[in-house]
């Protein structure tokens, strides 16, 4: 059993500053480390411990929360002599984007080096941190999971235990933010577009989060036809969605606006169009690309 | 002042025949035509009056909505000698997609020939015309829109007139679209990922709708600062989503799945970065995309 008092966060930018602020305020003994010195000053003041290195860090405590850009950053602050010798016998949660295969690689060498491990990820941005609305996602051995439960709710939020592989909270984790990123570029382009039609972000904001609002209803209307092979575009061809599309390009290329991510959304409707499909729904496009994997 | 207890809908692919179904079933006396017959049964049985020909069809009511695939069709039913006679004089309400030129297009037709013209556009699905939730969108002269506003609220939801410039609400329209078809795709290629990941639509689907939740919020908080030319990475830099941006090109290429909508979306962000931008947040795209355009 570890101690379920105390914990350590290994990382702080903006996320692992989060991190560490909700344990704090949680009443654990938070110990802290990060890379470069000097981003741990508020969270000294709110009662967190400053340690001199990451080996002191992960000594500090039973369980060690990690959280910092990528694996690659993972593997230059665990992956020393003195760090994992440190961390013989306790647990690591790793919360640092990762891919799944990376992820598994992390879980690997903790393993050789009797480390116990959790891969998970973070779904929500940093205000969510410590309320109800943050969403965690975990992978690794249940028991662990279990056992660190407690203290990683004092992230507040869900979390989620989604299986022993290592690797499938990170896979989550990509397709998450596939749909995140994808959404926000659409996001940024549009306002560049609204721009040039002499319409500020203010304006289109109200609308902006309408079409926003329209997304989990279908998100959740389509899933079940995408599993069971039925895209139907009954109500809403991917003809039509292409001629929108196509629409959208003129209009930002029309203003000399870079149009990459549409002309890229395009060519996959027009792809799902030219095998004979243009009665399908938009979603069809999942299809394609799943074929193409398929086919390698 | 017009008959305000008629409408004649032309065009009914999906959207068309819900705003037909609507009209009759708030009581109006409602012509339908199509250019493709037999589209129109489960109308013409519900009261809709069937009209043989499109000048026939804009006779019947002093209101004509059109909602067909784009200008060019709505071209080739109203841009006809007979038509255009039988138009003079009423009213066309274009609730087809569009680019803001080729609406504009349109209206000045509709004003050399004496058609009374309004463009609008539609930005939710099908099953929310006659209920709340729908949202349309007009431009053109305020007190047309006013005349007809009694019987276009027979559509249900909110109607918003943006302005007298009739390409107005085709451009909110391109950047309302811009953003639901990017994200479309998102969530699209997530699928993908996912099912190679071994990861069904049914279990990624309640996290994506999370995901899709927190973007209204997001869209709505960035706003201000693109109009003001803030772009604070201070809670999640640039550089932080390009790593996530080149995990999900990494998984996804590994299982073979295309990444060109992503590869577009990390370009965007590595020339931000590349700028000397890597402290800002993804939003300052906006910026660069606009810059393009300025600069032209
Ligand atoms: N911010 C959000 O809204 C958000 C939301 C969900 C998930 N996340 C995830 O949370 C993780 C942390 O994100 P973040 O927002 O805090 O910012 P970030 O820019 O992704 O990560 C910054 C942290 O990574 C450290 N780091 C980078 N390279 C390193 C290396 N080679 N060795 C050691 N440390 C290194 C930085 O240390 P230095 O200070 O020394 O550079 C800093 O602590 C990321 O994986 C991100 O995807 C963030
Ligand atoms: N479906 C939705 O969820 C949705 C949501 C918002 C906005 N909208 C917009 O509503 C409009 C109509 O969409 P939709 O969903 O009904 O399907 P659509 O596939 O975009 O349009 C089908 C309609 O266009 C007609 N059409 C196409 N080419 C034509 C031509 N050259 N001449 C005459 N008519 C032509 C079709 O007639 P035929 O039957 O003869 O082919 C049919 O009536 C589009 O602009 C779309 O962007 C649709």
């Amino acid at each position: 059993m570890s101690d379920q008092s105390a914990v350590t966060v290994i990382g702080l930018g903006p996320m692992g500053r989060a991190l560490a602020g909700a344990f704090v305020r949680a009443g654990l003994r938070t110990t802290v480390w990060n890379r470069t010195p000097g981003r741990d000053g508020e969270l000294v003041e709110l009662g967190a411990i400053r340690a001199g290195s990451p080996e002191e860090a992960v000594a500090a405590s039973g369980l060690t929360v990690v959280c910092v850009v990528d694996q690659e950053a993972v593997g230059s602050v665990l992956r020393r002599e003195a760090v994992t010798s440190a961390l013989k016998g306790r647990t690591v949660v790793n919360l640092s984007a990762s891919t799944p295969a990376k992820a598994r690689d992390t879980a690997e060498w903790a393993s050789v080096h009797g480390v116990r491990y959790l891969d998970g990820a973070i779904m929500t941005p940093i205000g969510t941190i410590g309320t109800p609305t943050a969403v965690l996602l975990h992978s690794g051995p249940k028991d662990l999971y279990q056992e660190h439960l407690p203290v990683l709710e004092a992230l507040g939020g869900t979390h989620t235990h989604l299986g022993e592989d290592p690797g499938r909270a990170a896979a989550y984790e990509i397709a998450l933010l596939d749909v995140f990123w994808t959404a926000m570029a659409g996001y940024a382009h549009a306002l560049a577009v609204a721009r040039a039609e002499g319409i500020t972000a203010r304006e289109l904001a109200p609308f902006a989060t309408g079409i926003g609002a329209i997304l989990p209803p279908i998100f959740e209307e389509l899933a079940d036809g995408v599993d069971t092979g039925n895209y139907s575009g009954e109500s809403n061809p991917i003809t039509s969605a292409a001629s929108s599309m196509a629409h959208i390009i003129d209009t930002s290329e029309g203003h000399g606006i870079d149009s990459g991510v549409m002309r890229a959304v395009e060519g996959l409707a027009r792809r799902v169009i030219g095998t004979g499909h243009g009665t399908d729904g938009f979603i069809r496009v999942t299809d394609l690309l799943r074929a193409e994997a398929a086919v390698r």
